[in-house]
């Protein structure tokens, strides 16, 4: 007898340590492994012994299987379903399919509306019941990931009596990815869109993609590349994109897609994409039906226009209204939305023959260089008011135009002109996803039109697949800046929830679920977008092919992040990084609060070693891969590092005060007051604001260039410190994921120092000041850092 | 005490049902689950209880550490590791580690040799050992898989007596994959080799590549594309290759480079790549001297070289011996060998203007056009010797040159010419991977150099990444072909491994193998080249970064018999399958039988649904993905199937006889007689040699037109049987594999009525004969067929 006891505890011990050594990383945060706390893990199996949970639809079907799985992973036990309630027993559904759940939505939980749902324990009838309830089907299945997420987390389920609803109603990743598979900014491999086998080959990854996303609410995905490609459109891709909405569509996820601007010159045989041409609006409004067709539920479509070398109304002379509008119309029948981008810095090339694509490493926008080459066709038709002359300043020169003032300028103009069903995405600062930006002036500045947040998940300028860096921090700064715009408390967040403007918002709203075969009723839909304004948040992926979907295991951190405050952007972000870690890794409190703390660190520590103070856009133009703050070659000056630094004998910074762009004119007064002043001005936007003197005397009295020196100093200082965390977990985390992160940490020790190297030794050369003691130093020359190269830098586009 | 009990029965059961459900084929055939007959675990269980098996060298720990994990697993025990052997143990090593082994080899295996090894069970002084032995360490690493595979397909261990020795000395994977991560012609994602992170990051993957590759006795890697980037020989590069090099040395895998052979322009700063100037010559001995100081084990180069834009010793009016014997020279003192690709046919441009490269589709030469364009500018220098003019055939036409012969043409004039480390690398048949070509008339021909089997693994021309095609039949057919070069029985086999000329070759022959810090021996390496000439096949890789490495599962079957076979050709097919299946599905019977049955018919059904009767190289221009006989518009006209197929109103075929081309005489009178009368000739080969009337009479008695439809149908029926017999499958396999199999058959069907109609409609222009009865036809027109384009067809080297 005890030999087979002691064989059956050997089995599972073995078999518990294969699961171990095969944690690759694939199954993400939806690890469920079995509780490992023998206690806790009693508890958990006494208070839950079966489920009644009716499935009548596609959506609540998932919703039960993912429940039934994943409890009988941690429970190491499968619970039965019944038709009517035991004790300690789950009830879950909506109201039509409980009175119970009816009673407590209305009784309880009257505020509760919309995808939101409810975790509720409860006596019936003498029966202990642990309700998940909703008003929407995907509402129960958000219920059911939470639920799990308590389970993984190890939290009490015993009397537990919360709801949560989302704040913002368009939840959405948007992929980078081009139809030939490469990523633009991916640092993860290949797109996981296998284009060429679609429709009749479903990976397996599109569903745990799906389940991933609806684990933490995300609710659509913009499958292409915002440098988008017409064929895209065309019936043979369409086919495509209707066989991942099948299998989106019960996980509560809509496809969206990228339009082209010039998609009716492109594939529609037309001779202009002129937004005001009836024949342009009428392939607009065909194809719409086309897509409306097969997929009923299309999200809608994201625009890039206009920028970086991709077409849009100004081709033609007309305005982003006349542009953004006309998409509206052609998706408004059908209940469809236009996302319209606000990154938008495109003016006539400034030297004769060269065109803005023609660099591709400096933009977005180089892929469409590549891949549509056919596009550069498009007539170009100068709008007039666009027409700003742009020199290629030389160091501390102030004349050439400020990127950071463009969108406002080209937006705010139309406040109030946007269909209802336009949404304008903008970048979270003005300039494009830097280590650190203020929060775009665009905020608060349009309080007729809804504006929808642009994170970027994917770390472009954030040490790209091999630095540890937990976003989260970034995306909380910029939500929680106050814009002033409708009065104090005025916050991002509340721009983007639509609460600053419309008290009311940011309360839920239901994004309706359709089933295949279900017309899609767009009359309901377009009334509901013209009674509660849009709102939305959009992170650009950074998900790719690789065996862990990000290539970096703290990659999937920010994924997650992203999707958890869209949800709720009240998080905090510790909050986020204490569940994910419990999740991700383990409940261990060695491992969670080490975890935790080199999180919380990581996005000040990449600031201070790549661009502290306020300096921004000072990458290396290869694939904005390590440091450049001396490329001074591209042939738009604003793609040039020296014109963001302007470092000269003087001092460094970009002065956009009056004496300079004056671009702080465009924030409210008592943010603009916070800012105007080198003396007073919140040290970490300095230099986005003021052009100082090396000698500037800064708040704890070293001067500015001692400062610089300090923050790359402790920028490399906490890597350094983040990798004696890490290796005090040894032994804690399977072998696998352990050698992985501390292999990735030893690289972005490598390139902070890198970066520290790189851009004192290039500053000094301005300052002529000595590094002060305790900031580390290099034997190589400045000349050294310039020489390198790394023609295949991934990201790019061209190389994975 | 029961529950406990049941408890823990219900954790292991859950636990195993889990791990099924996690088969995602990234284990490959290396699974070692738990041996799940009941009698034979407990069998295996009381044979094996312990191990003795010291490991003083790298290769000997990572032997003995797969032996322990890989046993714990199947036998679900952990087994003791001693120092004196106990009864039922496993005793493993060399000679040197043990006077039981060293008595045992020389008594009962004297004629072992080299990196072979012997499983054999022994009674010493009273005890039950097993003993794994060989006279090397990777010996010894080849035994423990190969007695592991013993368990994995449930043969008995009880009272074994084996040796196994390899047949060719270099078994060698080619990768197609470029510095960008785009593998020409691959079909599974990314490039393995994630450049950008090496040598500071290694992927897990590297890792189990070189387990797998070491399992099936594959002992060198060619890590780049045949269509080379110099940049790879930069130290940047070697320093990533030197990583690399570092993971494979324990499990005996050397890495080789493609060498451009404008490198020293490219990367030299030389004005010239000469092969005869001496500065030339000087810049490649000092590269290869870098290289062996960074990696003393590196195997050499492989040579694409004139061929498809490459430039190469007839760019400078040098000869294949010229260009080949430098590197030689160069490798020679490191022990190293050149690899000379045979596979030429690089003429002058056919038209003014038009450059090789210039037409990526049709070649594998487009990637360098897009990586290397710098090369362009490499002075091209017209040899005099192989301007052969070309100009597009009209059908029918016979007067343009037969590309057929030219390898033969090139090479033959050199026999004996070349150093001793120079291996002529020689693709299976005359023209480019075909579903069915005959042997390379150049295998025979060449009695004084020794020459490398050239396969192709990834499924460039059978079906890409969706089709079922297991290519052992292929590559066996090929081994098998009888060159009577000397005298009956010298097969392609044969003369491969060294014995049809060479009696005493095709035994075994050592792989020196190095340790890290210790110096690679230069000298006795060359001296072992002078005495025992070079033998060696390589696979074209068909592995990417997709979690089961080749997306299609059965596409590691082709990886799997590449490796087996190039260690004992002698194997056969059907033997491969069986411990492949068992090894990677099941060891059901059902599921052994169906599957086995399945690949053993499924190369003979792409014959059939693409190119039956001989016909070769009528696949679309696109990728070569699908039909395109039609296609008549390549810049080169060897480039367009019109001129393979030559259909015209009289028939179809090439004529290679004295009438036509004359290629026929490039073999010997033997197997000319075999294939010289279109009556007698065997049909599978019929159109490779004749060109034959539409009514010509079968051997069945068909007309050829009638036969040429029923083929066609025949290979859809196949495929149709195929699906059935996955069907029957259903709950003996894994949900995910079972899934992902069923979608690609559905695909495979589709693509191969696709085939069937579009040709059959294509030559019907010609024949205009009836499709007969029982044939499948299609409502769609030739136009519609015509009209079908992919745009980012995958394996370009531009899509993924």
């Amino acid at each position: 007898m005890w030999n087979i006891m002691r064989t059956l505890i050997m089995a599972c011990t073995l078999l518990a340590s294969l699961q171990l050594r095969a944690e690759d990383g694939y199954r993400l945060w939806l690890r469920y492994d079995r509780i490992d706390d023998p206690a806790l893990l009693t508890q958990y199996r006494s208070s839950v012994t079966a489920m009644v949970f009716p499935a009548p639809s596609p959506t609540l079907l998932v919703a039960r299987n993912e429940l039934l799985d994943d409890l009988g992973s941690m429970l190491d036990k499968k619970l039965p379903i019944r038709t009517t309630p035991s004790d300690n027993c789950i009830l879950a559904g909506t109201p039509s399919s409980s009175p119970v759940i009816a009673q407590l939505l209305s009784s309880k939980y009257p505020g509760l509306a919309g995808d939101g749902y409810v975790l509720h324990s409860q006596l019936v009838e003498g029966k202990h019941l642990i309700i998940i309830a909703a008003h929407s089907d995907i509402g129960v299945l958000y219920g059911v990931f939470a639920f799990l997420r308590l389970l993984q987390t190890h939290q009490p389920i015993q009397n537990i009596s919360l709801s949560s609803s989302p704040l913002v109603q368009r939840r959405i990743l948007d992929h980078w990815d081009n139809l030939t598979r490469t990523v633009e900014r991916g640092y993860a491999g290949a797109s996981i869109w296998n284009w060429h086998l679609l429709p009749d080959y479903i990976d397996q990854r599109y569903i745990d993609y799906a389940r991933a996303n609806a684990s933490i609410g995300i609710n659509g995905t913009v499958l292409t590349n915002v440098n988008a490609n017409s064929l895209v459109l065309t019936p043979l891709y369409l086919q495509k994109v209707r066989a991942l909405a099948d299998v989106f569509r019960p996980y509560g996820i809509r496809v969206y897609l990228t339009a082209k601007f010039s998609a009716p010159v492109d594939i529609g045989g037309l001779k202009t994409a002129d937004p005001l041409d009836p024949a342009v609006q009428k392939w607009w409004k065909d194809k719409c039906d086309e897509i409306y067709s097969l997929i009923p539920d299309f999200g809608g479509f994201l625009v890039k226009a206009n920028s970086e070398g991709q077409p849009g109304p100004q081709t033609y002379g007309r305005t982003h209204t006349d542009g953004a509008n006309m998409f509206a119309d052609a998706l408004a029948p059908h209940g469809g939305i236009v996302m319209w981008r606000a990154f938008v810095y495109d003016v006539r090339p400034q030297r004769k023959n060269e065109h803005f694509d023609d660099n591709p490493a400096h933009a977005e926008g180089h892929k469409a260089a590549t891949a549509d080459a056919g596009t550069s066709k498009t007539p170009v038709v100068d709008s007039g008011a666009h027409n700003i002359p742009v020199s290629r300043p030389s160091p501390g020169e102030i004349s050439a135009p400020d990127r950071f003032k463009q969108a406002y300028a080209e937006f705010t103009p139309f406040d109030g002109k946007f269909r209802p069903n336009v949404l304008i995405q903008v970048k979270n600062g003005p300039i494009d996803f830097q280590p650190r930006e203020p929060f775009s002036p665009l905020f608060g500045a349009m309080s007729k039109t809804p504006l929808m947040m642009e994170f970027q998940i994917t770390q472009e300028y954030l040490g790209q697949g091999t630095h540890l860096v937990y976003e989260a921090p970034l995306f909380k700064e910029v939500l929680d800046a106050d814009t002033y715009a409708n009065g104090k408390g005025s916050t991002v967040a509340k721009i983007i929830d639509g609460s600053a403007f419309h008290p009311g918002q940011g309360s839920p709203f239901t994004t309706p679920t359709l089933q295949p075969g279900i017309s899609p009723g767009g009359q309901t839909t377009a009334d509901q977008l013209a009674a509660a304004p849009l709102t939305g948040m959009a992170g650009v992926s950074n998900i790719g092919n690789e065996r862990n979907w990000t290539n970096h295991p703290f990659g999937q951190a920010n994924w997650y992040a992203f999707g958890r405050l869209a949800w709720d952007h009240t998080l905090s972000a510790r909050q986020i990084a204490d569940e994910w870690v419990k999740q991700t890794f383990s409940n261990n409190t060695m491992v969670v609060s080490a975890i935790e703390k080199m999180m919380m660190a990581s996005r000040e520590a990449v600031v201070n070693y790549m661009t502290p103070l306020g300096l921004h856009h000072i990458m290396s133009s290869s694939g904005h891969y390590g440091p450049g703050p001396w490329l001074n070659n591209a042939p738009r000056a604003d793609w040039n590092p020296v014109y963001y630094h302007r470092a000269d004998a003087y001092g460094i910074g970009f002065d956009r005060t009056a004496t300079g762009s004056n671009a702080l004119t465009q924030y409210q007064p008592q943010v603009r007051q916070q800012w105007l002043d080198s003396n007073t001005c919140d040290e970490k936007f300095l230099l986005w604001f003021h052009h100082v003197s090396w000698s500037h005397k800064m708040k704890d009295g070293h001067t500015f260039w001692d400062e610089l020196c300090n923050r790359y100093q402790s920028g490399v200082d906490t890597v350094k410190w983040m990798q004696r965390q890490w290796k005090s977990l040894a032994g804690l985390i399977d072998k696998e994921r352990f050698t992985q992160v501390s292999m990735l940490l030893n690289i972005q020790e490598k390139e902070a120092e890198w970066w520290r190297n790189a851009c004192l030794l290039y500053f000094q050369t301005f300052s002529r000041m000595p590094i002060p003691p305790g900031v580390g130093h290099t034997d190589q020359t400045l000349e050294y850092y310039k020489s390198l190269r790394f023609p295949y830098a991934p990201g790019t586009g061209i190389s994975l």
